[in-house]
């Protein structure tokens, strides 16, 4: 959109830009979407966005993002002190619970262990979780961080501080995924899958 | 994610999908994204968005999205008035100042002919064409409406009534994109390529 055409106009798809994954063209057919067809929406999105940035922070127990003082997950008297699920990001909880019948808790990094960007253990919250482990009411540690490079490398970390202090560490598993084909999975997928192959149960 | 969560988050991932091309997956991953690392992004686009909705209307004349009285296009006294070029939408007004030269005005009719669902000359604002076809100060209209079937309806509308006003009616080109196999063209734009062929001048 031309400068010339409206600077508010131009304002808002800049400022769309600043989302994920949006470029020139998708934020100028969103603003356009926005102004022409659906004034109540962008009214609705800014007061939500205003709200959000005001009131949501971190959980000061596991990092999930939450408006209250303490997540929903830590308040909860049902869920399990005793295991402890280490993920990325608040997304990974997300996509857990509703896959997964999970009971324990969870620990959210923010990110993963990365020396060449200067995140580092503090970074992270590790110092926090050390402490954690350090109390005793962790029998299990669910390592779920992402299969990447980094994430490994963060898993390694965490599994021997726990290691230290005598407490279980499990990885979630990774491999072929159910109802893909062998044949459109990539390589080192499949080569994770073959070396961690395990006895038929049938 | 799950309510249980953060109904705030929920209410942001809600509002996000009102945008054009946004489902549940890519909403959350706006959300989590201008929670976690950018929040001054967030309120940055909410400012951006109420400033807009508030102060961006039509242009009177041409129907173009301005905050201002007139559009920059209809202001200005270096833009030809006896040019004319019909399109459907802001976007493609946009579109064609970035890609030429033309020095004339536009006619924006934030739609097009869609009887069926109520869309008749009145809504796209023909009547105030009409009016000024009928004071004699546009020599050519160019219609640039879509290539579908209600834009060519809508394009055919309008020639005929420049037609009954002695206006003389230029459609832009359709045919095989430039730089485009021929292979790859779908069988509609080929054939219309093939029926408007042109001499050949070298």
């Amino acid at each position: 959109m031309s400068s010339a055409l409206s600077p508010q106009l131009d304002e808002l798809v800049e400022a769309l830009r600043r989302l994920p994954g949006v470029g020139a063209k998708t934020g100028q057919r969103m603003a356009l979407h926005l102004l022409q067809r659906d004034r109540d929406g962008a009214r609705r999105l800014a007061a939500a966005l205003t709200r959000a940035a005001d009131t949501v922070g971190e959980c000061p127990e596991c990092g999930l993002l939450t408006e209250q003082p303490r997540c929903g997950i830590c308040a909860s008297a049902e869920r399990e002190r005793s295991l402890l699920c280490l993920v990325e990001s608040t997304a990974d909880v997300a996509a857990l619970e509703q896959a997964t019948d999970y009971r324990g808790r969870y620990f959210v990094l923010g990110g993963h262990l990365s020396p060449l960007d200067g995140i580092g253990p503090e970074e992270l919250g590790l110092d926090r979780l050390e402490r954690r482990l350090d109390s005793g009411e962790i029998s299990e540690i669910i390592l779920a961080t992402n299969p990447t490079v980094e994430g490994e490398a963060t898993a390694h970390y965490v599994s021997e501080m726990a290691a230290a202090r005598g407490v279980r560490t499990t990885r979630i598993a990774h491999g072929v995924p159910m109802g893909g084909a062998l044949e459109q999975v990539d390589q080192g997928t499949l080569s994770h899958a073959f070396m961690g192959r395990r006895d038929y149960e049938g």
